[in-house]
């Protein structure tokens, strides 16, 4: 008994205990032959302790884990609350409220409906609720018009009919492509209004002040949203799509790097560092380029409500995002295949030819990527690079010499007569592994062989890349590279290359 | 000038003739030298044209394409207008309107805001509506209660902190992944209710009356959209869910047999067919797997709303088929890899070489493709096959095959003494083919060894889709296949072997 206690104080975090103590229970279930009714209901508790501590705790904790790696999700949190609160204090100003009227309920609900995350999803939404507003109370005026001259039995008739048409072609219309991409929301709001205001009142008048009023809350509440979403730590829809790109291509570049790395060098070293294999995370990096093709699309569709900001225009060409997302995305699914199809492959190729062909394999891909690198930075500067064509040029001689590697390699699996194998350059090391090679089995060198298909196949995806972002450097008016740039920038590449 | 009008009677479809106006006109745009005022006065007018005749009219072409491919998205249309209808005419008949008060208005809002195209989303909305209004017209009530006690100065204050506190919590809780999926519209609501009722009344007894009528009429609201949405064409979720998956099976089955085929087939024919290829809609079905994730995800979702309908019992595992779909798209990426890397790949493999493996290649195809096609029929009868794991075992004998001849196919290239070709099966063939293999360039096989590598890779993911399927098959309770139907389908795969 004291020592429970003992063991209950210095376990005072709370969260062992609790899962000593669910330990605990099932291991009893599990040994007790008490029959089956205790056992079950000792379950039952489990589950309830469960249900009671675990699952809050854990959700407390997720949403703690999100705050923490994203903090600019609780300020849009704050940022709604503050809005909420300005609306909810309007009204126990009494001057301000008597000259809204009893309409300023729609002023919360525009805050609540209107306020996003982004400044773009903000704008297009507000914009859309006083278009949809403002169109759709114009028509039911003119309906409610029609509806009171053709007398009073007919006017229920016309009222629901009319209702009928517009509500079925306005739902009909949310799922064509190019509205549901940017009036989606106007169109909900422009059935909801048409629908309230063809049911709520009946003289023509009464309604052209509610209207008056209607539209007046609304573009106070959208207001409201508009400037605090822009005034306080503004989330730009553009910006994010932005940095979304530009740390896609870094992880792509990153993962192609470390998967053929991962492949050359540490299955090399296996026998010194064991298990230890680089981080996944770094290789994993491209499933975040297959992924984001939602988030992109939704964040260009938001990016071009945005006004200019930062050191985006108005009509910045925020739809070349996206195609330059799409060659990356073709580049990411070749990365997959390499990294399930060669590097996770049961078939090992023998060591001396992985040794072969790990140099050139390497640099290739050191190449490529460094090539994906300075396109990122050619969005992150805005400017155009000097050192883009030289890079070009590197990674296409590369893809050359991996060529002409591949040339040799069949012949040297069988032997061969001495002058067919003037191709490969070390001769030396050839005739030291000649003995070694006769007992090599073809189907090993396959997996090296659609490595390096692979990779020549990424190479000319990256020349995908490169011709969507230059587009996009002329289509934004990129600034040209100036001479200090540019010696700067010449001079940070030989560095790099000469490091390699 | 009669030739004019002739012509203008003779493209009396409007089309042609708009067309051709416009051609004129940047024809002479292009050929002016009248200054550059009246040519851009030109330009100016055929935007205008563009805008007033050729954009409407693409606009409703592309809404009646729409229409006529998937009706159902009329119908949906014509569901949400007959639902506002009956709210409308509900305002309508006195009695009931006096029974729910002027608060009528919110089955409106109701009915706009909760009818969505399936049945799930529809009740998922419905039940978030209803609890989110509930929880937060109590918490309010009961913030209200002790604002009051508080005195009348402190009271705004009070009301203020709560909306800021609840509101920025509630804001923040919908970027939590668990609570977005299922919650998002219920937080919502919450935070819109909760701001509504605090800032709307000052005495607890009114609030009351108000949220038993806010309630009643938002209940009568979701039942209306519940009960239309279920009873008049009804779109589930999870039937939907159910045919996608199905249909993108379907779609990588036929890509997967396209792309390989048309590799050898086509290819060895094309001095006979010329351009003609085969159709690239078949060929490209498997994009349509790559694409699809965010739409199975949004299913799955409202799937779990619904209640038992069709073959489908309440607890269906709809999360399982989101594994299937994931499982599929690793195989795409392959498929993706293969169409691009090999089959549109510049290097060419010499023509007797793809004639020896072609017969491998496409019996490996059709058997991973038969493999595929057996799965969409298990989940489309929702019954176990007698057949899968014969065609598995086929499969795998292929793969075998596949690697045999991969051995022995580097050997082919370079001259060999004849024991060491013993493997290769037609040796005549071999023999006749010899003096041309010294020409080959060994570089000239790689495009080959890749298809190969990719297609064993295709099977190994495969074989990742059946293990999910099987898994499906157990917990959904899928029905073993009986001995009358276990005959059938054994006959029915012999026959596709031998027609095979």
């Amino acid at each position: 008994m004291p020592n429970m206690v003992v063991e209950n104080k210095e376990a005072r975090s709370g969260w062992e205990w609790r899962m000593r103590v669910n330990d605990r229970l099932s291991s009893k279930v599990l040994s007790s032959e008490d029959g089956p009714m205790i056992s079950r209901m000792l379950l039952g508790l489990k589950s309830v302790i469960k249900l009671m501590f675990l699952k809050p705790s854990n959700f407390v904790k997720k949403a703690w884990d999100l705050a923490r790696s994203d903090p600019r999700k609780v300020f849009h949190g704050l940022k709604v609350g503050l809005a909420l609160t300005v609306v909810s204090l309007f009204y126990y100003m009494r001057p301000l409220y008597d000259g809204v009227g009893g309409n300023a309920m729609w002023a919360v609900m525009t805050v609540v409906m209107v306020f996003e995350n982004t400044v773009g999803a903000t704008l297009s939404k507000s914009l859309n609720r006083i278009c949809g507003t403002f169109l759709a109370g114009f028509i039911a005026v003119g309906v409610h018009w029609v509806a009171l001259q053709s007398g009073e039995k007919s006017e229920p008739f016309i009222m629901g009919i009319s209702v009928f048409i517009l509500a079925s072609a306005a739902t009909f219309s949310r799922f064509i492509p190019s509205i549901k991409a940017r009036f989606d929301y106007g169109c909900m709001i422009f059935i909801l209004t048409f629908s309230l205001v063809s049911v709520s009142g009946f003289r023509v008048d009464k309604l052209l002040a509610m209207a008056h009023q209607r539209l007046s809350t609304i573009i106070i509440g959208t207001s409201l949203c508009i400037i605090i979403s822009m005034v306080i730590c503004p989330i730009w829809a553009g910006q994010e799509l932005y940095t979304l790109i530009t740390r896609n291509m870094d992880n792509l570049a990153n993962s192609l790097d470390g998967c053929v790395s991962e492949y050359f060098v540490i299955s090399s070293d296996e026998d010194s560092t064991g298990s230890e294999k680089g981080s996944d995370g770094n290789l994993l990096g491209y499933k975040c380029v297959l992924n984001s093709k939602a988030s992109e699309e939704s964040l260009a569709n938001f990016a071009r409500w945005e006004p200019a900001h930062g050191r985006f225009n108005f009509r910045h060409p925020w739809r070349q995002y996206l195609k330059i997302g799409a060659e990356m995305r073709g580049c990411a699914y070749c990365i997959e295949a390499l990294n399930y199809g060669c590097i996770n492959s049961e078939i090992k190729a023998p060591e001396y030819l992985k040794r072969r062909v790990s140099n050139i394999c390497l640099e290739m891909s050191s190449n490529s990527s460094s090539v994906i690198k300075e396109l990122a930075s050619i969005i992150k500067t805005m400017r155009k690079s000097s050192s883009i064509d030289f890079l070009m040029e590197q990674m296409k001689s590369a893809v050359q010499d991996l060529r002409n590697e591949l040339k040799s390699l069949p012949i040297l699996v069988t032997p061969q007569p001495l002058e067919e194998a003037e191709n490969t350059r070390d001769d030396k090391k050839t005739e030291a592994n000649f003995t070694e090679v006769a007992s090599v089995s073809p189907m090993e060198i396959i997996p090296l062989v659609t490595l390096s298909f692979l990779l020549i196949e990424i190479a000319a995806r990256i020349e995908g890349i490169v011709d969507a972002v230059e587009e996009l450097a002329d289509l934004a008016q990129f600034k040209p590279v100036d001479d200090e740039h540019k010696e700067d920038g010449t001079m940070k590449i030989f560095q790099r290359v000469q490091t390699a």
